[in-house]
């Protein structure tokens, strides 16, 4: 099967970093265009990029020329990495013009014709495209992926919420300074230090993850009707979101039957054999301080979110603790296998 | 007023040490021994202490012997850093012969007819001593405050519990390592990471916030009816437990009125002039990302519960963070405002 | 005495707000006038700046509006702690209208009509400031003092260099994040982990160092003519540098010659009394493995250096390590002193 | 070939896992006996090892029994990581009995009869080996491998003292705390700051480098002529020793040379296909900022060593950062280099 040729908007940036490492070697997809600012454009990439990566950058994409950020690209799929300042009109702009944006800005989100996906737990979303095109005239579309700690905590209260019916959910964060981007966070502001606060965080959690376990009926999306509350927190880690999390169910389940649930979850990434879906979405572990940042965030190549701890809660029914990659499956990974489901449909087609 | 002799056992480690930085030149009382385990007993105190304070060792206590913790020193009323593993029997042993011993252990902290006390919040629980004293055939006394996740949470929920009552509370802590003693946690499980565990912790703060704000009827407690479902986490952070708690009132009551007890909230160790108590022990802070723990944690002399963020929780009433110094406020501090409120009180005499 | 007004250029930066925290109650002088950019300026001080201290904005403070960096402040004295890319021309258009700037950028430091120096170790460069007068047909004047770095390197090796003579000097620096200023350093470069270049310190600390130790011989400095040789690293340490320094003497000493040296050096900050003076510019601390910036940065006010672990050097004569605190000694409190001894001597009369 | 059985002695420690890590899936030598202290013994070794690498414990290697070091072992090699507090003995008893053991504690690293070898630097030590068993009346041997921060030094100063000649050496390390094994540094000794002293770290650095670098004549080593001055630090960074080094040459040599040198560098590990051996030991990393621990440490599967900024020095010759795995490298890696080249060259048969 030939390659279908990609592009990455915000290229330069920690999210476009991410998706040059996982689309490198892909084999579905191939990185064509890289597109950023206008003061990077017209340089190549290995000239103007600060690369943060532990590996080095492939040898195929360095020299490659960086692009504006204009729908003039040599693709019909970009990824968008872009900084909310400028992804609203630039990613529409790209989706006026016919192509498929994949974006983890915040900017279009909550929009009530765009689809805010996570592929193991709401695939059916992206049936309100055909709408989405329909309303604004685009021959293109934009799908998006949630906040990185709304995706980590929705991938372990999803499962429970199919199964159990969810009532309440009650998260607290504790988020890597990654989250921030680069160069991000000051260490004059986090060495030593917790910041409890982030801006805008507490209610994306509260309104994305009521977004992706809602239905879609018809054109029209309806939110889940379970109460989330959060607090959101930064630490001195580098990469990893870690969330306390207490939830009540609709019906009861005791903590085996919650394990259980989560064991045997897989989702259509896992059945339709996406190349990025981990083998499981959820993995629960045995070890009785796990899971920890800075020693688990890579298992599973940072696919999978990470559950310990699962005890019954004195107010609510069941408390856990939940930890996921936040740049990879909050992230670009979390775009790219939305994108790989894009095209198994054949919607691209 | 001649000062009043103190002997202070485990007086090498971590909570002794903070012990003798606040006991040094303190008005009312004056170290006239120290005692730790055998293998420092018989030596000056600085030639086997591994000091880890900010300022150095106080020079008239840097030359003193260290003694055994056994019940011959030359003083009334001790105060207790001695590990959970060896306080159990030598606090009977102290107490059994006549001195009053204000513990910071944990293990004689839930005995039905020992008080467990915060001086702001439940000075009439000292009441319990003479029955302790009589079921125990002792002259002296045990006195034991809180754990210090457990001391920072109640001072914030205590004034609220007071004047609104408490029906839920949920608490995550994010702790900091001296918590742990020294050389306590390694730095290869600390640096860069989040330990979502710590043993012990979460049961501590579930029932001793209940013992402390329950009501002493006659010889017996009665713990207080709301429910606390805890997280306890440890950052990399040296000092100041930081913690994000949501609570429901019984009657109801808006962030305004919420802020307005803890400002207005005094307690005894205020009215009665104290010497180590703060101008106030909870100050509500305006910035909106704070209380950070390497900035705050030493403010009003680490002795206030500082507390940040209040704001309406979707699911209970109100959500708050606090922040109190962990070995200050939460250990040290905490036992010897207690033994100025029994001086103050007469009940040595 | 009335105190005498100054302003402060950079007000709102890193350097800026320790010249806050040293000038809000000095004896001498009184912060009459806040100064920063364009952006800042027209704004309340407390509506503008990102406070990073441990204490407050002086209530005084607060409150005051921040105005342009142009010379028609109402004070005679500023103290510069501008950025580079703006303190040439500013502070030159200061000087030009009579203003005295004592200055912490780098951009005059060695200009060849512009006294480098430290309070205690070269005073008497002050006298190149008529023949600077003269030349650049100012009424005012520049001081500059010198880079972080090199001032607590000078600090250790002066002192030596005044009675035995160096040779040469080797320094390898471990430096906090402080010293980049705010922001400054990403989280992500520096959590758990060294960065082995400082743009333009290396240089700085060989350069300046011979400067300030040099003579100064009618209107002309000739540099001292020891070598150094430095590596400069970056650590994640919120303040203070450290630095491993081994030196080779002219006239031999031994390790107790040298200790009693730097026991014994005073210089005129400290015989003149001025107020921010420390009690010893350099202090010798006996543990075998202090100083530890974290631990003694804060100690004398941070206004002296501690040096530890002298022992001989199979190299060279002697190696030690030396600590100072880098915005305070290395700043801020360096210009200070230095505005403290013009005043002291009479030269602003 | 079937594949040789071996033993690892101090299992469960620090090094003990890193030996565990390599030698998993080695194409030639398969862990046949875990051996540890008594306390561990009797146990299978997953339940009682702290296991704190990122990867899980080897399914093969978890269930196995963990047996006393005593020389009764089922293999003729056996890998030490123990402490030095008991190394001594035991790896004597070993040798005595047959055993070939391939050390990483220090207590025989300086015997007069005793091979200290690095791989790549000087592999003919080990024909010493047959007048250790004649004079100790051993069938097996012991031989030793460097400190962690000695081989980083040796392996960046090797090439040099080969090619060029080496007069002094003067180096300046930033070491990792899992240097100090499990728990090892304390959070509170080193979060946020930096320890000027490591026990007995420089004098290692000083003596060992000579030692490798010098010649064996016969049965008597000389030690190589250079002087050496180490300055040790301790910084909070999980893994990987930075240092900072200056060398004088005899022969003298440009940058550009040097350059050549290190990068022209093989030695025998490369030349007989050792399984373990890097494809380059010593390997010119171009960025200005790098090497850095957090970033680097882990390329070249952690067996290489990394220099960066090469430039002359205003004192010496040259001066340059190096960077090492310490535990990888500097210690496992090390040994099994060692045992790879032993059984290459057949002195095993």
């Amino acid at each position: 099967m030939e390659k279908i040729p990609v592009g990455i908007l915000g290229a330069t940036g920690a999210v476009g970093q991410k998706f040059i490492l996982l689309l490198t070697d892909h084999p579905w997809f191939e990185i064509r265009e890289l597109a950023a600012s206008e003061r990077s454009s017209g340089n190549r990439y290995q000239d103007i990029v600060t690369w943060n990566q532990a590996v080095p950058i492939p040898e195929t994409i360095g020299p490659m020329m960086v692009k504006n950020c204009e729908p003039n690209l040599d693709c019909k799929i970009v990824f968008s990495g872009l900084d909310s300042s400028v992804a609203g009109n630039i990613e529409e702009a790209f989706a006026q013009a016919g192509y498929w944006v994949f974006s983890n800005a915040k900017n279009h989100r909550m929009d009530p014709d765009v689809p805010l996906v996570i592929t193991e737990l709401n695939p059916e979303h992206l049936n309100i495209i055909p709408y989405q095109q329909k309303n604004r005239g685009w021959e293109g579309a934009i799908l998006t992926n949630a906040n990185c700690s709304a995706i980590v905590l929705a991938l372990s209260i999803g499962p429970l919420h199919k199964m159990f019916g969810l009532e309440t959910v009650h998260a607290v964060t504790m988020q890597a300074v990654s989250g921030a981007g680069y160069p991000g966070v000051s260490s004059l502001d986090i060495l030593g230090n917790v910041i409890p606060f982030i801006p805008g965080e507490e209610e994306k959690m509260e309104n994305e993850t009521q977004k992706i376990l809602g239905v879609l009926d018809q054109d029209r999306f309806r939110p889940a009707a379970f109460t989330v509350s959060a607090h959101a927190n930064r630490v001195p880690v580098e990469e990893g979101h870690l969330e306390c999390v207490s939830v009540k169910l609709k019906e009861k389940a005791s903590v085996e039957e919650v394990i259980r649930c989560w064991q045997e979850f897989t989702g259509p990434a896992h059945d339709l054999k996406l190349p990025s879906a981990p083998q499981q979405p959820v993995v629960v572990v045995a070890e009785k301080d796990r899971p920890q940042p800075r020693r688990d965030v890579w298992k599973y190549q940072g696919m999978s979110a990470l559950i310990g701890r699962v005890r019954p809660c004195p107010l609510f029914d069941i408390k856990y603790v939940v930890l996921g990659h936040n740049t990879i499956r909050g992230a670009a990974g979390a775009s790219l296998l939305n994108a790989e489901l894009v095209l198994k449909k054949g919607m691209l087609d």
